[in-house]
């Protein structure tokens, strides 16, 4: 038998996050609107919505925005919207091979300032993402909600960094760490896992999807009914070191032959199409090695589409197309005939953004 | 933008359904307690237990199982269980390839009663499955709480039968059909997918797991966190037809080259073992190719253990633990080193009783 799983305890004042949030979702989705058109939205009374809103608006993250002239008898109905510009986010990637960057971000996603500083050494890692968000929150001009921060390796689900070898962190409490250095919430999450909460949020990915990011390594994030999946061991997404294949393979950085990362990392795609002539060929076999790797995970999961974030020279284009080529080939057409593989449309951007949905996700309920 | 995705309201009543779900919940996994040790393990007031407990006691979920003494001063506490005899459950296993199993089960998932009929023509499936639950009903002596019943083929969150070939079902509301017929209400899973729920509930399986179910063909039900995965098109578990290698294979039923179903299923290893000497060595290949299919779902999943049901003879030894070698071969093993792979304990009985777990989750929130 199994140890219960309470699940939420639904005590009052967890409903009334819960409205809360409730409210904030709507009113992120869908904009401005009146009290009564979030009361049908919600299902909740109209005497709960008055008093929501009304917090909602002391506590500045809400505001009314005008009215909107009656269709019919009676008084114009006051509209309120999120007040996108009442809090900003700072958002922080630590993905990058020779660089940190940081962004201020609107309650929208939408980045209003934008800062990078060179990789520092692995010892000075934690003073220089302190000092960069010291400069961020310095650039806000309005309340900052929190800190979001992606990055390499695998994290738990309260920010502790179970090992990133790139920074040489083993159980180390980054999470922790920022929060006691800037006295504001912070958010800690895989990068991968940060960038499909963007493409989720931001980019119209489906409940059910993979976003693959292709960098010095490769890595993923997955979602399975819109929810995040972390795996047993808080090591979901990590696919850089499945074997492809049946057939050998390049010799991978870790010490096995034909790891998807020895396929398709930039710097294993990069040396082969610089010692070799024929570049489509070179990327349609990295895509057909993506295709072999995620068609088991397609298929188990059912998933509607793979998202690519990396270097578009190198990923769109035979590479994608390959790759949906034999996804569709190694599946059953019946389910699989409409997968999709495409590049997310948000670019260098994805963490960043996706840094933001960790906040406004953690610290308000949207999502 | 994404439509707004509600989540649960928290009304009134649905907190009341929700508190109910919990005491019943905790008395299921812990067994008889008292009032006051319920409130503890919930962290609802004794007065909101004390009538949830009056309400489940009229209703003949509940009931008082005698006294503890106490051991300081006071009043001995009464203990109270669920009253795992004042209902029953009926579950049906339609994915035999020769005939469909019932059962009476108790509240715990034990089997009181079990009958089985020959697989009729397709015309007569709905028929056959309406008798034979109909038989199970009038064995139960005691109320019937619902009828869970596990089919081959897709089945929406609804019940209806996307697509089950064996059956001609496409697009057929079989969940309406037995409620209609029944009176009583049903609950209808693919079969892989209730089979999950049964190691889950009763088999100990972890959070984050997959279940192989291999006879006719080769299916799987996956959890993830404890929940179980849909996919976008409910399809999540179809693996059967997923290519396995890059080095060909035998000819699937499907028209294509090296599927797993091909490699695994009953009719697909028996024919081979038929016509080779070497049993170990066949059942090995078997195993190996069931470790590369899975390797990037654990990957991605970060799966902890790969639980198998089907016939003992041809999956528990060489293949379950060549299964598990290549699994770990193919994996990092910083991750994966700890992945299991394992037959269920529950043997035939693992598809009734998931069906029961259905039943027990829709009707009182208990998993
Ligand atoms: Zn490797
Ligand atoms: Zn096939």
């Amino acid at each position: 038998m199994k140890a219960v799983r309470h699940g939420a305890k639904v005590l009052p004042e967890h409903a009334r996050a819960h409205n809360r949030s409730l409210v904030l979702q709507t009113l992120f989705h869908q904009g401005a609107m009146s009290r009564a058109d979030i009361s049908r939205e919600t299902g909740l009374t109209r005497v709960t919505i008055s008093d929501l809103v009304a917090e909602l608006i002391a506590d500045g993250f809400i505001a009314e925005k005008g009215v909107r002239e009656a269709s019919g008898p009676g008084k114009p109905a006051i509209l309120v919207d999120l007040d996108r510009d009442g809090h900003r986010i700072v958002g922080i990637d630590l993905s990058g091979s020779e660089s940190f960057i940081g962004a201020v971000l609107t309650l929208d996603g939408d980045i209003v300032v934008r800062r990078e500083v060179a990789a520092p050494a692995t010892e000075d890692v934690v003073a220089t993402v302190v000092a960069l968000a010291r400069d961020l929150v310095a650039d806000s001009h309005a309340p900052v909600l929190g800190i979001g921060v992606g990055t390499p390796g695998v994290v738990d689900d309260r920010g502790v960094i179970l090992t990133a070898p790139n920074f040489g962190w083993a159980g180390f409490d980054l999470e922790s760490a920022l929060e006691d250095a800037l006295g504001l919430p912070v958010l800690v999450a895989n990068d991968a896992n940060a960038a499909v909460l963007a493409e989720y949020t931001f980019g119209g990915a489906g409940d059910d999807v993979i976003l693959v990011k292709v960098g010095r390594g490769v890595g993923s994030g997955l979602l399975a009914a819109g929810q995040p999946l972390r795996g047993s061991r808080f090591a979901a997404g990590e696919i850089g070191h499945v074997t492809v294949g049946t057939d050998g393979g390049p010799v991978c950085v870790c010490g096995k032959v034909g790891c998807l990362e020895a396929w398709l990392s930039v710097p294993a795609l990069t040396a082969r199409l610089d010692a070799v002539a024929d570049r489509d060929g070179i990327l349609r076999d990295a895509g057909e090695r993506l295709g072999i790797a995620l068609a088991p995970v397609v298929g188990a999961l059912d998933l509607s589409e793979v998202v690519l974030s990396g270097p578009e020279e190198l990923l769109d284009g035979p590479l994608a197309q390959q790759a949906v080529e034999t996804l569709r080939a190694r599946t059953l057409a019946q389910f699989h005939d409409g997968v999709r593989v495409r590049m997310t449309a948000q670019g260098q951007d994805i963490v960043l953004r996706g840094a933001a949905v960790m906040v406004l996700s953690g610290q308000l309920g949207v999502s």
